[in-house]
């Protein structure tokens, strides 16, 4: 496995044509969940196809006040996890190759960034949008794999990557799960062990909430609400019940919802959702 | 020459590696300007190379109350004319093809496009990056060629090209002029009789400036100022001296000034700029 560092290294990938280059971009940390990302981008590069992981804590997507310093970086052990995953290409820029003096250029996305996260972490998308750009265009990658949990990323980079025309494959992987259905994520080393043990309400408020029937998105809402309100150390930020596909209110043409949710425990923001077919009063 | 009206289309061109591609992004109504920079880019492309023109009046960078309806839109002329001097492929979207339905990501160059024709332009560069962008995601040229007379336009372009990481190089040609000074634009073909006749002042103002020996960049900005005004149908926008690579106010290190500005006749907007060497003070 290469490591590289520096953008113009990173580049010189691309110069390999008929070789699929499959990006998997995260910010290290790496669990189960990134390891099912690579595993996906392994099989979509194919036997001649090379994967390439970056792992960069990227400060533009983290608010004042946010976690960015204490984000765990524990290196050695991401580039073995690596390693074992057969990635060919690891690239691992410091901050000032990402944001060199008088940067002053940022990707915005105006519509589907501005709810859910973007309410509760001000120009975070900015951040996220920005960083995948620049990654896109360093790598080049023929396609670039991205994880569900972070649902409302995946709509705001496909949104940015159809405006503006970037030639590379958006593909999701599913959220991959502790035992009890805590969603995997790097911030969960965040939290203290009462805490964990009252996390995968959040899984299980969103799995009864798709069984419920014939229910409007408002009840869906009030009722996901009770139930992650009940443990004691949840704190919601917000709750949402939108159109799958445009992460708009569900309309008459709605077919698909997601639930969406964010809720604190203590320090700790987890994010979660799941789909759930539209009951569409209007359709029958 | 292949006319080209499709995104889909457009991106087939890269797929033959080997042959240099060079862009020159235009919004037609074509000129000895732009017959420069096709000129230019026949050259880089070498006999090999391919030379893609676009034409594109792009809505996301005129302002409200802008000219963009009564923007000239003489196509079959520019057909005629890049076909004349060999144009390998016109790019020539309508604007749904640029702009589908729920577009919502923009490109924002946050400092070197906030003043000078930032400040009277509203929304302007961000329109100029994210159209640039699209082509260049589009086109995938190797190079592209862009006018020396949109200074600030240049130096916000190469900003976001360095900050994006964006892997084509940006290239300028010298204004082409009138024998009387006036530089070429699609805008001078608005200009009454009058306006017309009092319109190279600008030149004569910069080409006095450069000449100038000494002299404070605010002792520079007043005589240029002076000097325009004395055109009883001049109405400056504004006239600026600053550092010509950062385009801040020149410093103790700025080796070579821009004179930059932009002037008003009837509702003609004109811009133009010039070099000049700092006479730096600090330095003797």
């Amino acid at each position: 496995m290469k490591i590289v560092r520096t953008a113009s290294r990173a580049t010189r990938l691309r110069n390999e044509p008929g070789r699929p280059l499959v990006l998997v971009p995260t910010m290290g940390a790496l669990h189960a969940g990134h390891l099912s990302l690579i595993e996906k981008a392994r099989r979509l590069a194919g036997p001649r196809g090379r994967v390439v992981v970056s792992i960069f804590v990227n400060p533009a997507q983290f608010g004042p006040g946010e976690d960015y310093s204490r984000y765990p970086r524990p290196f050695p052990r991401d580039r073995r996890l690596c390693e074992e995953a057969g990635v060919d290409v690891l690239f691992h820029p410091e901050p000032d190759v990402m944001y060199p003096a008088e940067f002053s250029t940022y990707v915005n996305e105006e519509r589907i960034s501005l709810g859910l996260c973007g309410l509760s972490r001000q120009g975070h998308f900015r951040g996220v949008c920005t960083v995948v750009l620049k990654l896109f265009n360093i790598i080049a990658p023929d396609a670039a794999v991205f994880g569900e949990k972070d649902y409302q990323q995946v709509a705001v980079i496909r949104r940015m990557a159809r405006d503006l025309n970037v030639p590379i494959r958006v593909v999701t992987a599913p959220t991959v799960r502790e035992a009890d259905g805590l969603a995997l994520s790097s911030r969960n080393a965040y939290l203290r062990p009462e805490e964990r043990a009252q996390a995968p309400v959040i899984r299980r408020a969103l799995l009864k909430a798709r069984e419920a029937e014939s229910v409007s998105p408002a009840e869906l809402t009030r009722q996901v609400r009770r139930e992650i309100a009940a443990a004691p150390l949840a704190k919601i930020d917000y709750i949402a019940v939108l159109d799958a596909r445009t992460l708009d209110k569900p309309g008459p043409n709605t077919g698909e919802l997601v639930i969406a949710c964010a809720v604190w425990f203590g320090r700790t923001r987890l994010i979660d959702n799941i789909h759930k077919k539209a009951c569409n009063p209007h359709k029958h």
